[in-house]
């Protein structure tokens, strides 16, 4: 090819959600592989509010391969990045694009060079899951660029071996990893339960709680479960499996009170097998407490769960209300617990699909000041305001799985393979 | 018998000392009996500094049972202090005082009524097992008034029917309590590992913390947590049996090392079970958590354990120190990360055995301020430091058993049978 021949650059962009846990992932067997120690079930939340998009590039004109996340340049030598990288380049088929000329062969992928930026919409360390859309993404938007005949299944054991969570944001809606039983790890991988219009009554609201200390990487806290938890073993083996059959079936059947009880059962006893580890390991704090308290006392007054609350590796509550209207209740009683502090404004105290402010009758900051209390508060308890606790709240709900987007859309200068 | 000889009050005093579970009773077997589902292994605390002091007297005036509690006349009618005294009362014996020319038939006792007084050295509120003192010694001396025959092993069950952890109050320096396997739970007794004098080495460090929020009794707390946590039955039947041996041999040994490992892994696994619990129990908090980091962060930069944590049905940590050396250095680490406010006075934030202070070399509020920070911490990170959220420290130690005092400690008026 003559020179002036290899200034194309060929790219792709896409957008993957993150997902959450209701039926959690803590523990590997393979700490290679990322092999989990029990399946597990999440959550795809719409991509609209929290999603990553990345575009991936190739051009022979790349001299090494590149990586900007967030505009800033970060190394793909991470042994996560490389596995990824490796697994995809392996399976790479040829690619014509006779418009342009260009012609890739199989064999030829491996010696060109890669231009990678990818974004988040959401703050990266809010502990928002990030690594999970991050590492879905960049499979999925590398096996779309270098011709992968792979369905989302194979993709997801790819993402797995990045980011073990990153497997369940390969599709939208209801996802199941499931563990595997494979030593090669082939057999673990996700597969969507139910679309994301299986049961969209539910809304889902996103408490970010300031964290006050550093917290231990989830990657380091569950090699330490593994080797100090007394639980950890008899959650994964005796607890889980039965949970997964009866969480499988609450979805299915769109059965709230099962889903909520299993949901709020598991995410608690995840942050116990935490506490049960040496030296122990604390995500949730005081606010997660609180949060946690406001719910089960509603959800006990009204006598059937209204609200399921789930919290990953950090203190963010992440909210999921039976309805709408639900959630606008919930929303009120959150904003009366943990008022915005005089610095923010409401715009960005609730930010994602705001329209649930305006059901909850909540225009302004004065607005929020005369919010009663919630009925299940008993006059004789002071109500606590916790000014300052919650960052800020995100409204979404359940959403679809990843998909690419046009040229337009992309985050590297189509001439240059450079960001814009 | 004439009136006029019927004046006669005869009291007995005791002092009872508290104590801290190193291998941690959570879960009953049997509500009425209070037979617990594990065993466990309690420290007993100096009564010097931590301790219940209880008047116990009977009079033919006396025309019904009537207790006071730090003051104040509280019912003697809950079912707990009428378990304890049914049983007392039915194992009474004949009682004669020549001097006083008084006599009382084995089966007078049953007539004749009681006026107790008891008195905590250290605020009830401050969830510092008030209640394990108040029964035992409660039990203690009404059964040296009613001269029975018991033994202390055979009190201790008595005491286990007002507050489960009361029996282990009846020794001094380490105790088991036996779970017992009997259904009448004439096996669930307490008894004397070692006495105070074993391991006189150690030095205790009792943090008093803010609670923010009301807790859940423990009674009501261990109630749902056998009811609802799916990791329970593991820690009773799988995980405890092996660290009471484990712990026993500890404290054979004198072997600080595993103590402190045992010790704070228990108490993280009875937080954790509580975690597991429907809905979820929060006993420690923040503080709680700051508190561990501070010693896990010290015992691992030194390589091997320094200072045991255990915290019970609150956010109070019970910090045991291998020597009165690393007790000095531990309190130094606390007043560093948490000074007093300057309400305090450090007279009044530093209880008990104050002795302590002169080995850390801090006399005054200004010596607490320049303090400089552990060497564990590194310099990158800022050393948060978090005034007020300690109320106070109480430094202590390993302590005696049950003792009578001489009637001048009597805190009933030997005329009246009414307080001081």
């Amino acid at each position: 090819m003559a020179k002036e021949l290899q200034k194309w650059v060929v790219m792709v962009t896409a957008q993957t959600p993150t997902n959450i846990a209701v039926i959690k992932y803590w523990g590997k067997r393979d700490e290679t592989l990322i092999l989990p120690i029990n399946d597990s079930i999440s959550v795809t939340l719409d991509p609209d509010h929290l999603c990553t998009t990345t575009t991936v590039s190739v051009s022979p004109s790349f001299e090494q391969d590149r990586m900007w996340l967030n505009g800033k340049e970060i190394s793909l030598l991470g042994g996560r990045f490389q596995s990824c990288l490796r697994e995809i380049r392996s399976r790479a088929c040829d690619l014509e694009d006779e418009k342009k000329g260009i012609k890739i062969k199989k064999m030829d992928w491996e010696k060109l060079r890669l231009h990678i930026a990818s974004y988040n919409n959401f703050p990266t360390a809010a502990g928002l899951a990030s690594s999970a859309a991050g590492l879905a993404c960049f499979v999925f938007a590398l096996a779309k660029l270098m011709n992968l005949n792979e369905d989302n299944g194979q993709l997801s054991a790819i993402a797995r071996r990045g980011s073990g969570s990153a497997c369940r944001s390969l599709y939208g809606g209801f996802v199941k990893w499931i563990m595997g039983k494979e030593e090669n790890g082939s057999d673990s991988i996700a597969f969507q339960l139910a679309d994301e219009k299986h049961w969209d009554d539910l809304v889902i609201v996103i408490a970010v709680v300031s964290a006050r200390q550093k917290e231990t990487s989830s990657t380091t806290g569950m090699q330490d479960s593994c080797k100090t938890s007394m639980l950890i073993q008899h959650r994964a083996k005796e607890v889980v499996p039965k949970r997964i059959i009866q969480m499988e079936d609450a979805i299915e059947k769109r059965d709230f009170p099962s889903f909520a009880r299993l949901a709020c059962a598991d995410s608690n006893q995840f942050h116990a097998v935490c506490l049960d580890t040496s030296p122990p390991i604390f995500y949730m704090n005081d606010t997660s407490h609180k949060i946690i308290s406001c719910v089960e006392k509603w959800n006990r007054s009204v006598g059937t769960p209204q609200v399921a609350y789930t919290f990953d590796a950090g203190p963010n509550a992440v909210l999921i209300a039976r309805d709408r209207k639900i959630a606008a209740l919930l929303l009120r009683r959150l904003l009366f617990h943990f008022p915005p502090t005089f610095q923010h404004c409401l715009n960005s105290y609730v930010i994602g699909d705001k329209s649930i402010l305006q059901d909850v009758g909540v225009q302004d900051m004065k607005d929020i000041e005369s919010l009663p209390p919630p009925p299940e508060i008993k006059d004789n308890i002071p109500a606590q305001k916790s000014n300052g606790d919650v960052s800020y709240f995100i409204c979404t709900r359940p959403g679809r799985g990843p998909v690419l987007l046009p040229d337009s859309g992309a985050l590297l200068n189509p001439e240059t393979g450079l960001p814009k």
